[in-house]
């Protein structure tokens, strides 16, 4: 088997820790930074993880993809929101062999990358994990750690993809590749869509909103409208999915979701990729999801106007 | 023609204009006060009015409806989260033909009254009047003042209404008596509906809601669900109602609804009243109000955990 590089493109939390472990583990990985390459090249990245600290030091660190090498596994990490930038920055490191995998959040991105780099393959990759980056180079995985991945249309080289799982499972990353991309995003989204956007809304935090009667059926209404969405645009969520994924969050901890950190920290919150695209596909596909239609159009006010505000 | 007497259940801002206008005209009007009661006794009541500024003195004031007379008009102007206390509060003061005035926002508050008080003319009062107490006995009436009024199912005396409604104009008040409470309630809904609510929830003001594009979607389609309820409800709401609600509030000074200010001052919102009833009544009749009943179900929400928290 060939030893295969790696690019890591948008190193935070996500990013970071993925990457980080497969240099650990070996591996060679190629970190695109932006406010924090003069940190992490002198410094190196640290980490904190329930599955073992470590700490890297002279890491292959760049501050554009201009300076690094074509890759043959480009890890997208960054937030949908600057998807609109990914084919001109992507550009100088894409092989025709290329595996371009958008560990991301939301739906049709995959799609949106496929007609800039129709000849490549594409992946994504749902990261379950609860990993934050609390200062330059300093990232804590407190929890979860998988990543499932399934490959867009089902077109990948098989022997890449073996390559691949055998090295994110030697980097000791639970790592499953599935058939449904399609499915696993629709499946992301029921849990995704409530959380996220309420959070940000109502200004709290997962286990208030399981705790209160009507935002607790609310959230229910958000998932089965997710899964009516879903089954439309043929991801055929089981029944009892809704149900698991209220009882998952009942066990949780008190959590607040990513687009709530982004809210929180000024950072644009990526509605497009998690609320408008869904709505959308799932309208043109005869299904009006309108509570989670609704949640969108309240992230956009609260977007548009608290940030200038700012 | 008989002279009526008058009382006054909620003496705020709206109870407080209205009732003092109709006491500085010479009419015999009773004021129901709770906590202003000591200072409107001493001090009477002070009202600066576009329509021209006038002080009342040595009022006829109460601190419970137990030392008031029964009376032949009863103007219902406190907040209609309390209601559940008003057969027993308004026991006292009831005559066999008194006509008790519901001059509240919401819908079915006439028909639960009428179960306390089912001999009883019922009628609601529809304020459009922008009126605020900026502190005891201290009212500033800033715009507007019309009153338009309709019975419980067009059961009144003749003589009684046409007494009111001299009363109410020889008092300055523009007074119109219609024949379809259910359509009055309704159309006064279409815009307490997305204003009073979205003004809470995105805490921001009329004009922020009117000026961004996913905003000013979103009640617009809340306002168009309204209507879609009101017509399964028999209320015949025309086509173009909903543009010109819209041009209306473009043509307002930016505003705060009454529900924004509750909410501002820890004070119960009339959820029940302008969110429950009407997505019930609209679910019996077969409109699912999806959006309005989201916004219900994120009212109760900040209800019941913000003001805990407080």
């Amino acid at each position: 088997m060939r030893k295969l590089s790696y690019a890591v493109i948008g190193t935070g939390a996500i990013g970071g820790y993925y990457g980080g472990r497969l240099a650990l583990s070996g591996q060679d990985v190629h970190f695109l930074y932006h406010s924090e390459y003069d940190y992490v090249k002198a410094n190196g990245l640290d980490v904190k993880s329930v599955n073992g600290d470590f700490h890297l030091n002279n890491m292959q660190v760049y501050n554009n993809t201009e300076s690094m090498p074509k890759c043959d596994v480009i890890l997208v990490c960054m937030k949908s929101t600057q998807n609109d930038k990914l084919p001109q920055m992507l550009a100088p490191i894409v092989k025709d062999d290329s595996t371009i995998m958008l560990i991301q959040n939301g739906l049709g991105l995959e799609q949106e990358l496929a007609k800039s780099f129709p000849n490549q393959v594409i992946a994504g990759g749902m990261a379950f994990i609860c990993s934050s980056r609390v200062s330059p180079g300093h990232i804590i995985h407190a929890d979860y750690g998988a990543l499932t991945t399934a490959y867009l249309n089902n077109k990948y080289d098989e022997e890449t993809a073996e390559q691949i799982k055998a090295d994110f499972k030697n980097a000791n990353v639970p790592y499953t590749q599935g058939d449904d991309l399609n499915m696993f995003r629709w499946r992301k989204l029921v849990w995704n869509i409530p959380y996220n956007g309420l959070t940000v809304v109502l200004r709290t935090t997962t286990d208030k909103l399981m705790q209160n009667p009507a935002s607790r059926q609310l959230i229910t209404d958000l998932m089965e409208e997710t899964v009516a969405g879903a089954r439309a645009c043929g991801a055929n969520i089981k029944d009892d999915f809704v149900q698991k994924m209220l009882s998952n969050t009942d066990n949780m901890e008190p959590y607040a979701p990513s687009m709530r950190l982004d809210y929180d920290n000024h950072r644009q919150m990526e509605i497009r990729a998690i609320y408008s695209n869904p709505v959308k596909m799932a309208k043109a596909a005869g299904v009006h999801m309108h509570k989670v239609e609704m949640l969108e159009q309240q992230l956009r006010f609260i977007q548009e106007n608290e940030y200038n505000a700012k």
